[in-house]
């Protein structure tokens, strides 16, 4: 039977621009927060969508958004695929919202086909990827996975003091007829296909990125504290000043950190008080992005920032609190391959290659057989309302995933239920 | 007739602590922001004060604030004391407040002892002093000096995007019986008390400081233009990261500018865009304050500044905004002599400093005869809740400034309506 169903690369498209009005910036580009209003527009679109497919919408206690296609066998763990919908504070229009849709696109082709798949095949939006307003991101699929404790997520805060728990009450609240599951239930497999975020396939000529495992993340936040005092009188000898001692900080992590032309490291994140413009600053709080394919590596990089904090400090004080610790993770070796096959089948060139963003799949791999299937983004421009993906490869992408959910979900001769 | 007006110490304290209520701090310390509501709350506080010792209030275009005590010839020019009462946003009880009480503590020791100056005798709170909330500061001197246009100032927005007009609208319909003064009118003499906001006095046993000038003072707002880009992806050669740009700005500028041990270099207030923790940082804003008493000294250490922008900048874009260009100053003699000879009378030790920190008294300078007195400030610290000084000091700046007020108003037999 698997074959019949096609993807429709006109309807993909024209989703993903719609949904760039939910949150769309001035110009171009979109501010989709997670669990804001415009975050609550995104839902009421897609849920319109999958349920015009005759997708059945459910939610659970982490804000994560699920549309299932109905199998044959409703006791058999589900098929699921996706991304996110939240962006950066100045965000595009591929980054989560392309994978997400890419997932609504294949399974709306099953469900046209009118294929009955033997599992259920679930499309999943995670609550919280970025962690842009509540920090660190990748709530949705941690809280799914076991990862992190409701009590502790919920009561993150953003910069205006709404908690995690107020702000996912309001997007409850916004659709009370939604089903609620239960948090993390078995899953059969999990397949993420995203923006690649670099420009690795474009300037290999690649179409679709077998992706091998996501690079490993850590991240801080560092406070050093200082002592406020007049910018007019005070003896330069004499100040605290927690700025200046960020500023030196920042330099030389930026050196010790250049070991080889994998590392990245970003500081993204600042805030100054009193922040007045003649008043020597009493207290800067930072945030540390720090990520390495190489685990040893990774762990050797981050005692060098901590050790580079106590050096730097002085006359300052400083506290650092360590918020993720993820090291690097393979993907699945036979979805890898399925990737392969259905490239090379529909004659799209393959290029295997390491995520060095993290994504939510990093959480569903220990779970689940799981895979990413990267499509290229122009000049790797990502984080940017500059991000741009061309038409041809969100669809190549979104076919090798039907292709994959096919086969996952028992409707190819070659998987069936396997 | 001089002589028999004496000022109340426990008075002038009670209200310096009380003023502090408006706009407290938890804890201590006070945020007074300019045309605030506590600021509102204070003008209240001071014309009830003024009026129980028969001064007359009044304000004009610029938001200033006066309180006058008669003379016998109205028509004579006025001897203005006073200060400001707004704050920095974690600012202590005693700089603006001290001037502004200890001035109304004067006039109210003549009003009360019934003697008439021949000339009026006008209290002063100036408008916006700090810059804190609306950039720069000094606004109201420097309108009512005509050194900047109304529309220029009232055009100034705070973080919060309320202008200087709109803010200045309520606090005048808060004051609807208020008499309004022309901008601007004659000034026979001018005297400003005000804490040390150094340790200088503090250190050399000195209860009085006559202050020969107000040391020289540019400020600049930098903008560093770089590129958003993802943290997770982009190569670290390919970055253009905003705030790594600032970081070898900041400390290239800390290192140049420590030509002697009387410059004084700031950077108070930063601002990053978007300020997320996987963002490579598109922009920076921040503000320079730069002090130095020899004005060659100054514009050369500026120049500098500017320089080190351009030569830091790369890869990103740079653009420097010159907000403030104050040349040092010197204040009168006869009002110098006119202070160490009160001191003495007292038996209050004084000592000659110039003033590190700026102060309205800069722009009254070129208007008219003008002084600061100083008083001593503990450690030195001000622009901060431990801002302190004491009690005896207060009385005695309070004590001093009575005199020079007798002299000038006409009512010492030595200076007369000189």
């Amino acid at each position: 039977m698997a074959g019949r169903a096609s993807i429709s690369p006109e309807r993909l498209w024209s989703r993903l621009m719609e949904l760039g009005r939910d949150g769309a910036l001035p110009g171009k580009g979109v501010n989709r927060q997670a669990l804001s209003a415009e975050d609550i527009l995104a839902w009421r679109r897609i849920i319109a969508w999958g349920s015009e497919a005759g997708l059945k919408p459910a939610t659970d206690a982490a804000g994560n958004l699920f549309l299932t296609l109905d199998g044959k066998f409703p006791h058999l763990s589900p098929v699921v695929a996706g991304s996110h919908v939240d962006s950066q504070p100045t965000g595009g229009l591929f980054d989560g919202a392309f994978g997400t849709l890419a997932a609504l696109e294949a399974v709306t082709a099953i469900a046209e086909a009118g294929l009955a798949p033997e599992r259920p095949v679930t499309v999943v939006a995670w609550m919280n990827e970025e962690g842009s307003r509540f920090a660190p991101g990748m709530m949705g699929s941690e809280l799914f996975a076991g990862k992190r404790t409701m009590a502790e997520v919920m009561a993150v805060r953003d910069a205006a003091g709404v908690s995690v728990a107020e702000a996912l009450k309001a997007v409850h609240e916004a659709f009370p007829e939604l089903e609620r599951r239960p948090l993390g239930f078995p899953v059969h497999g999990y397949i993420e296909p995203h923006i690649e975020q670099a420009d690795v396939l474009e300037r290999a000529g690649a179409v679709i990125g077998v992706v091998s495992g996501i690079q490993g993340k850590k991240t801080y936040e560092i406070t050093i504290t200082g002592r406020e005092a007049h910018a007019g009188t005070e003896p330069m000898e004499r100040r605290q000043d927690a700025l200046q001692a960020f500023a030196r900080m920042a330099l030389h992590m930026q050196q010790d950190m250049a070991v080889d032309d994998v590392v990245k490291f970003t500081i993204g994140r600042l805030e100054v008080e009193p922040n007045a413009p003649s008043v020597v600053p009493a207290r800067v709080v930072f945030r540390i992005d720090l990520r390495h394919p190489e685990n040893g590596m990774l762990d050797r990089l981050g005692l060098r920032i901590e050790q580079i904090v106590a050096e730097e400090a002085s006359p300052c004080d400083f506290q650092v609190r360590r918020l993720v610790d993820a090291p690097s993770n393979g993907f699945d070796e036979g979805l890898q391959s399925a990737i392969r096959s259905s490239a090379a089948e529909h004659g799209y060139k393959t290029l295997d290659l390491l995520s060095a963003a993290g994504h939510d799949a990093r959480q569903m791999a220990p779970l689940a057989p799981s895979a990413m299937i990267f499509i290229p983004c122009r000049g790797g421009i990502s984080h940017h309302p500059d991000e741009w993906a061309e038409p041809a490869h969100v669809a190549a992408g979104a076919t090798v995933l039907l292709d994959l959910l096919l086969e996952q979900a028992g409707l190819s001769p070659k998987q069936g239920d396997a």
